[in-house]
């Protein structure tokens, strides 16, 4: 019985009982088939100080022992000697050398001639590049790396710091995923506003981290949360919009044809004029050639679009095979979608993803865990997939889009 | 109470009694807030002759009446009087005609020239470009308009034939929508299998309309289905595969990286290795350059991509904005993606749209009403999103993804 | 080819067009295997005045054209001649004859010593008890029949009447199933809020036929509905309350423990406290002897149940095996509960079933077809099973209780 | 800011940081407003070596203090100084005194006359009823205390011991919650199979703890499960069943009726025939007096039932206000049906929960934490829920009942 035959020693810092993160280190070690001992834990006595362990981890084969080092480093765990990172060039456009580190979504330091640099801005399921010379690091996703460019490669140097519990004490401040329908909403949604009146207050004092990013779904425009959103955007909650070319025309559709709920009810599902409505609105953009010159022509004078376009929030719109049209301002490429969504992240403070789950997931990659996340969709696989990301910092809400614009706008002062 | 002012007279034929039309035309006359009488009713006693009826529909107001009649035109109530289509220019690239003609995805025809001309193939939400020399006339995506095209404006001149129940009695001869947790799967698989052993021969002896379509998802893969999907391709059961980066993705790091499901269920939901898998694999394909040159050089040999590959299956895999890599052959493309589903869907005589709301819906949107479509989700909204489309065609099964291709490939004589 | 050799004449008169009767009729004997030929079809020309069509059902066997039969009868296909109802003694106690009728929910008649008599009030799936002598008849759910009761048995002799389409025109007079969590709630909110108004005002007038019914699950406190709820029950907006255990006990504990939202937050999920001040607010009642008295003697002050014992709401909690405790007033008997559900439903004239499966099917299982449903869960497949009632009135709506029943107590008036 | 000035001093023993209890309780004391120092922390240095923290917890009121000290103890978490635990009278048939100890489902002691004695076995949400005497302890249900009974009040020597992580590596040994519709079902369904082999060699060998109990819905019989979970009850996979009138009706009706699935089809959803074969089924059976004579007549011959009278299971079927009927057998008090499941929980070593909400959480309520249980359902909440109990022994599959028994009764050898 006495398989185990390769370790390594590795160390954790920081809060990591209160953090569950001691123990998510050893529960993942076990479950993978590993074994550890405790060489050492010293815990702080109170709260403030931090604590520290160090482990040795052992397991049967070398190939296992590696997968569970990979494993256990997103929870902080690192070696206990401190070397550079390894890096090597791409040996072609768009692919990465075969050993490349793959990031998570947590702080990540780089050892670069003997000194820790860190990765920024974080992105997980992408590589690092880093410049030895200027000592600096960065994500490059697959795609955009070029021959020559030299990436991480294995796990040596790479430091991840796991999140401590934020020291705000609201919504986001829980460590289960916070995913219920049998939950009192309007406590969550409190915080939340909350946090967007602080936001704002910042932003408009010019802090960095302060922009409030609202990703959303056509069924913001179907449900009925147009004015709620529209008041938002126009109060100042909203500094990025992500969305699709169906949220964008569903809701200049409404502008162009009167309210859409009218026909909604008396036409019913199978009535194809409602769709009509949908495809002149785009044909009609299109003539006019795009969203901000139908504003500023006055043809588009109401809701979400014409609200964004006045409050110079950064719009971006990304396309799907499911699209009619689509609108001028569409990325139809989604490489050059997801670039957009990325140039216009840094500075989000806080994300609100609303019933769409194409940009939930897609925004969620792209974040780093240090931003709060606020995910809500009537159906709970949704928020429960976002929540699962790990962090203490994304909460799901289950209910209907409308629902939440209306409650959310209230509570910051929208008087309908 | 005498506000009716505005009437128009307008005819059905057909099947209209055990088909619901008659019904459904009366319906959406009231239901939208005008009146009818009917002028002649003659019902065709035995199920086989056809019935016919003139209704003089009526409104308070003129746009009421042409959104009635448009809303009607549908089902097959057309004008009286005949009368070839009319035509307007684009104006633009891209840009359609204000009063463009917005199809149905039922079959439909246009009159030219004192001819009734079949649009051929129809897809809804498009608008139809005539050739009033050549006499012919075909669907146009609203991108894909050219300035100058012909293209058909209003209602005169179209004719729109409601699919009438089909001859066959099996599962896809119901009229209401089949979605239900609550039902036994088991015949209505075996009736698509039935369907499936028929096209297969058909398809073998070079019959049109006999290719079967699998539009389905990464649940596929993660739930446990590949091995059954896998089979249905090598078998024949499969000539088109519309997909994602993902689910290619995945069958493949099974193949490179060993059995998904032993590191699945070791690693748990916050292990970042299983994602690792996931980024090199595409690295990898990225590398060798095509998924058909790593399964040519063997190192895809096994799964549901290497099966496509051998059996000449048509692939499109269409890139969204949550896509890591993508694959070589992934159209990042929304447009260019979607036009090559469309070039692909001719001689689809059955579609089945398996775990993938993006793609179920998007190939909802392009298939024409008359193929018949299989829509299988956990989700329960999904699958009722498709069978809603108001076809006699489409039946939705709530249940995973991987225990409907099990099943199914059971059905068709799989032994695993 | 001439197989079927098993014929009736069946007759259908009203609005059997637009209210899609003849199409389910004729649908219904195709779909199971016979055949039909229509004989005569009278149309009225107008809406106002009734049709009628007789139909030759045809079938292959005597079993089969017997099982037709008695599909198409809730459509209100009735055999040409007229005979009385047969009837026939119950066996023993609780069990009723064979061939005993099963009701519809759908108004219906039976013919005793040559006249029509109403069957009130009508629930389904239950048998019909007639007196000869009084010429009167009841339906009887197969529990209470005693020995020697007459129960009519067979088809002869009973009329089902179809629903027509409402006069009114609003979200009740739709129809397909009205079941969507894309669809704007507000306006069907509105509707509803309309109908209580009217409700209540009839209900003050001592019309008949005016009771509001609320049956609801604890959901409704748990995710923040109380207050809502509250004031709409002191409002005079319910006059009828379903609930379980669960309901009255949380909102109780709300009362005795302070609000419930903070602990909520502040514990988790896994938090043992919040169950234990369930368990105590129980035993607290218990000890107290009924809810009524808690209210009387100032233990419960606020909350819906003190709202209801104090505008003397009828109350009706039905035991379930979940249940801690149960509260006094709890009916655990699932037979008893369901006859006091049964006593307290004549008058009423709107059913709100919100956030309960249990409740909800339960209470539309006694309902007759005539009352207006609305169904509201955020689970999909609750309302669409309500709304698949077959009826005209019922409305199903995808969102959490909290959501709807704040957007009604605001459209009614709530300022909270 | 010196607010924390009430405290006392609690320990924790065991695998108390591999298991999170060490870091649940800190979370615990943190989110609920308290504070905490770490008097002493010992961590065994090797997984096997147990380890020990002793803290001192600390809240700004008493009774914040003793909300805290009542939420961490089902940890785990005890007072440092032993005592006994205090005793009261119940004051009337029915209600506990008001202090009374309110149980978890966790193994639990209590001290008397300075010595631990278990609480055999433990049920959540009851309180303990002490013999003095005797020295033994159990539990007992609010309703069923009598007037003078000793219950245990406060928190004093009570004790709760924590679930260490099951000895055996499977699917029962994880730290989360394990419920997705993304994950592989296989190599689940293939460790509860191997559990489900285990269990009934012990049970033929007449080990404690080896019955299997299924809680099931009648979404079993309606999707196509009848004929998998027959064989299972035939081959000894099944000793007890729980179930409601709906899954025994359906079940019987298939034997009587001919196959339901060929029915269902036919009839689709509106067709009131198939229920009445429902309460026809139900009449029969209350005509010859019980299911068991029922079979032994020969009149149910085949399916579910059938196989479980043959084979001797355990049935509980508890009544619900939804009920036809019902069935003899049922037992229509909830309280009644409650003790009996109870009565039937010693013994059973695995749960299987499967399509049904209300005889899943039921069930989970009465069963001790330790019986692994398994929760399967087409809806992710019903799973979510009780994979939530807090326990390493809970796994919920996201996947209709049908293909969830076919699966499993395939890995135990079916051949269908």
């Amino acid at each position: 019985m006495s398989q185990p035959q390769y370790s390594e020693l590795v160390s954790l810092h920081g809060h990591i009982i209160d953090s569950l993160i001691l123990a998510k280190v050893l529960d993942t070690i076990l479950m993978m088939g590993g074994s550890f001992d405790l060489q050492e834990v010293r815990i702080g006595v109170t709260r403030e100080q931090p604590s520290r362990a160090r482990i040795l981890v052992q397991a049967p084969s070398e190939e296992l022992l590696a997968e569970i080092l990979t494993a256990i480093q997103p929870h902080g765990a690192a070696p206990e000697v401190d070397r550079d990172c390894e890096v090597e060039p791409a040996p072609v456009d768009g692919v990465l050398p075969d050993r490349f580190y793959a990031t998570s979504h947590l702080p990540t330091q780089v050892r670069l001639g003997g000194h820790w640099v860190p990765v920024e801005p974080i992105e997980m399921d992408t590589a690092i590049r880093v410049d030895p010379v200027k000592r600096c690091a960065g994500i490059v996703p697959m795609a955009e790396v070029r021959k020559g460019d030299l990436v991480v490669v294995g796990r040596s140097g790479v430091r991840v710091q796991p999140l401590s519990r934020p020291a705000r004490r609201d919504v986001f401040g829980f460590m289960e995923a916070q995913v219920s329908s049998e939950r009192p909403h309007a406590p969550l949604i409190a915080d939340i506003a909350k946090r967007m009146q602080a936001l704002r207050t910042s932003f408009r004092q010019g802090h960095p981290a302060s922009k409030i990013l609202l990703a959303g779904g056509p069924a913001i425009v179907h449900a009925g949360g147009r004015d709620a959103l529209t008041w938002l955007v126009e109060s100042g909650f909203v500094q990025v919009l992500f969305c699709g070319n169906a949220l964008a025309a569903h809701d200049m559709e409404a502008t162009l044809f009167g309210t859409s709920l009218g026909y909604g009810l008396a036409a019913g599902r199978t009535m194809p004029h409602g769709h009509e409505h949908h495809l002149r609105t785009i044909n009609r953009i299109r003539g006019i050639g795009s969203i901000e010159e139908a504003v500023r022509q006055g043809v588009i004078t109401t809701g979400i679009m014409a609200a964004c376009v006045k409050q110079g929030v950064q719009i971006v719109m990304a396309g799907t095979i499911r699209d009619d049209g689509p609108l001028p301002g569409v990325i139809t490429d989604s490489m050059q979608a997801q670039a957009a969504m990325r140039a216009a992240l840094p500075d989000v403070g806080l994300a609100l993803l609303v019933a769409s789950t194409l940009h939930a997931v897609a925004t969620g990659n792209l974040l780093p865990a240090t931003v709060p996340t606020v995910c809500v969709d009537v159906n709970p696989s949704v928020p429960t997939k976002l929540a699962d990301r790990g962090s203490f910092q994304a909460v799901g809400l289950v209910m209907d889009a409308a629902s939440f614009l209306k409650e959310l706008a209230r509570e910051l002062g929208w008087k309908p």
